[in-house]
């Protein structure tokens, strides 16, 4: 039977409060993890995951876990020798909608213009918890979902803090006072920011799946697996890099409520292999469409391989597969 | 050099006390994992983790620690490309006699006639540390083992709360006050369910150890995988695969004393293959006895796949082996 | 860039103090682990896990993270079944210098004559957090790190206890209260010892780079994989199996910084495939040199399989590989 009311319409979990021990646990280990911590000038918390900061891999798994909202599972695992690489991400959630579509997405759309910031312009957007306060995306209205907490926490993939015009607004939008917020800052180009963006591989899943229209309400739990790329310096070379490990290297388990067809037409569609832009690296596709990412097909988004398992019927369909000697090609020299 | 004291008489562990915190912390993610938590009129907590409840994957991750009474260790893992199943369940304990038949073994037999419950008749095994306050099964004087504690938890695989006589024999025979008890219902239907069971794979193999003589107190340490399938909403063919999970994909290393005879008969013997009905599934070769879960061979009660090492000699030996393309067959549809 | 200064010199990090609630944890569960904890005549914490006591893979485990000075994380997975064998060891660690050779290394040379203990010779290599108190060895000058912390844990690979004026110069060499010092005892021939050892795979992998030259501040990540093999109650067989489960199954994977010349050259010159010894058994050999360690050539320890990243750049090399086939042979009997 499929669930018509929106998905986490019920739910009385809160992403932040949830995400918060995670959180104190970050700023307690900050030397560990290799973060610089500090207050801005609003009494925020600024977490510097990898620009003046060396960060780290292990804090990217802890970030990675605050950013589904205490929803989810991050853990590093050796590759077996058959894999075709070393070093996996396993990411797991039993509330799949709420901790990747209402906290990981990055989907909240911060910017200030150049007069605005008295500087450079700034753009970035915004994942984590957070997101759930301020509920600015047309998407909290499908998912029925809105956090109250009184603290919150923020994860921007940038290389350099936001201008207090942003800040200012976040705190206004999220209803916070500014020593309730965390803002964690993780370059794509650092370990941190590369590993908690290799974590996504569930939330693409998930997104790509709302894209196609299936009901977010009958996703009930989802595991998948990624392989962790080594960042690059060049920007556009580690956000390549990220998608790369999804899109060619991705294995997501999704477990759906509903009818067969359904569940079927999802694994098939779902995989990456549907994109017309399948089977070359994403840093050759965004500079072939000159760096403009709404002109890449958006069926490209996805894990190589999806496997769907159907609660009501006990079935479980099965599509795609993974290319790692794309990947080798794409990130192994010869030694 | 064989033990022949209770292999587990010395031991001054309670699996109730050394659940209990694992206990608390499910009722407190009582939301996250998607369970219902209610008091009976007896004052027992009752917890619902597939029946009006959704529950969940992590909850059945969480609820099979428990029934392994605080002793073990169950992940979900990705499987390689290579495996042929997505998800995996891994599990491990260094108590491994006392966490699976001590306390995970599902060795309890609560029943009710109509007559006595004024409703229908119930029936359920039941699973985990309570097990070990009742004492009813000659397994213990076997194990040499009974837990004094004052608190206990007991796992129910079952579509319905036991009715009140069940309870109250129950709380009588743990030497319990209500409140002290803690109940968690698991249908095979169910994800949680489902997930329980497969975290059976340790406990299947030290069952089955017994089964064949192996003398318990030489079994010093056991880990294991197998793969996770989805649940079927029918009963029949949900707690088929569970079985099938085991006894087709399940693969497990003991570690023992004593002499390398002994270890090497283990490892034959042990695998499921040296059943008359291995290579059917255990929905088909159930119904073809009618439901009569004692026709069944015992042999077939095992993992795939056996390791065995000897730490008196440093020997391993290895039997069996494991049948995804028979899983795949009977879970996997084309797509 | 290279980073020329000592790799741990801007450290606050103390790997006591990092370890300490690990190791309270250990002595807390003592009994479930096979653990027996006794005060010696100077006040000092015992810790037996393997000699008169049974010990177990799951102390092994937190030892070997103990080890690591609480900044390392070692997990117990299930091989997939085309892995050759079925139980390995997940390590990792984002401060792999400061875990593997500022604490992990087995470094610390504590001797006492015949005549000193007024009994038997004693030699133990000690290992662990309390290394980087007494800083005796002249790698910590390079690394440039010292802990100055109130408490110490270290762990000997012995089947005896050290005597009592080994344990009185290790309390003034760390300037420490017999009370604050906690002695893990661990012999190779244990479950505990074995599992502790296999467990140093990366700080193998760092051993060696640091041998071969590699600039340490460099080396900024790391993980890696090895298979655990059962111990032998034969002490060079134990030592051997440790050995080889490193030299012909370890799987490394390092992230450095600097120039790619350096990070393909560590790639290619670290596994131990390099060593003119690669191919035998390390027992085999260790009889052959008549049981003078230092005659093995030092380019045999070291992981079968290197991967190296370098985060500079974003290029990976990769170098060696796996041989299960011998593993097999020298672990294996047939069944």
């Amino acid at each position: 039977m499929s669930n018509t009311s929106p998905p986490a319409a019920a739910s009385g979990l809160s992403v932040n409060l949830l995400a918060r021990p995670m959180v104190e646990r970050l700023l307690a280990d900050a030397d560990a993890l290799g973060l610089q911590v500090r207050r801005d000038d609003t009494g925020a918390h600024i977490v510097d995951a990898g620009i003046e900061a060396r960060g780290s891999v292990a804090a990217g798994l802890q970030i990675g876990e605050i950013c589904m909202g205490g929803l989810g599972h991050v853990n590093l695992r050796s590759g077996g020798s058959a894999e075709g690489w070393p070093t996996w991400l396993d990411v797991r959630s039993s509330q799949p909608v709420l901790a990747c579509l209402g906290s990981q997405y990055a989907g909240w759309s911060l910017s200030a213009t150049k007069e605005e910031t008295g500087g450079k312009k700034f753009f970035s957007l915004g994942s984590g918890p957070a997101r759930a306060l301020a509920v600015k995306e047309k998407l909290f209205a499908e998912l029925g979902y809105r956090d109250h907490a009184q603290c919150g926490v923020l994860v921007l993939e940038v290389d350099r803090a936001p201008p207090k015009i942003v800040i200012d607004k976040l705190l206004r939008d999220c209803g916070l006072a500014a020593e309730a917020l965390t803002l964690i800052l993780t370059p794509t180009t650092s370990l941190a920011g590369t590993t908690q963006v290799v974590a996504r591989v569930l939330e693409v899943a998930l997104h790509k799946a709302h894209e196609l229209g299936f009901a977010l309400g009958n996703i009930v739990d989802g595991a998948g697996t990624a392989p962790l790329p080594s960042p690059s310096a060049d920007g556009v070379e580690a956000m390549g890099r990220t998608n790369d490990a999804i899109l060619y290297g991705g294995r997501v388990h999704l477990t759906v409520r509903g009818d067969d067809d359904a569940a079927r037409g999802l694994a098939r569609a779902l995989p990456s292999r549907n994109s017309r832009d399948h089977g070359r690296s994403f840093a050759e596709i965004f500079k072939e469409v000159e760096y403009d990412f709404y002109k890449i097909d958006g069926a490209l988004f996805a894990p190589a391989e999806v496997w769907v398992s159907n609660v009501d019927s006990g079935n479980t369909w099965h599509g795609g597969a993974p290319d790692m000697a794309l990947l080798q090609r794409l990130w192994l020299q010869e030694a």
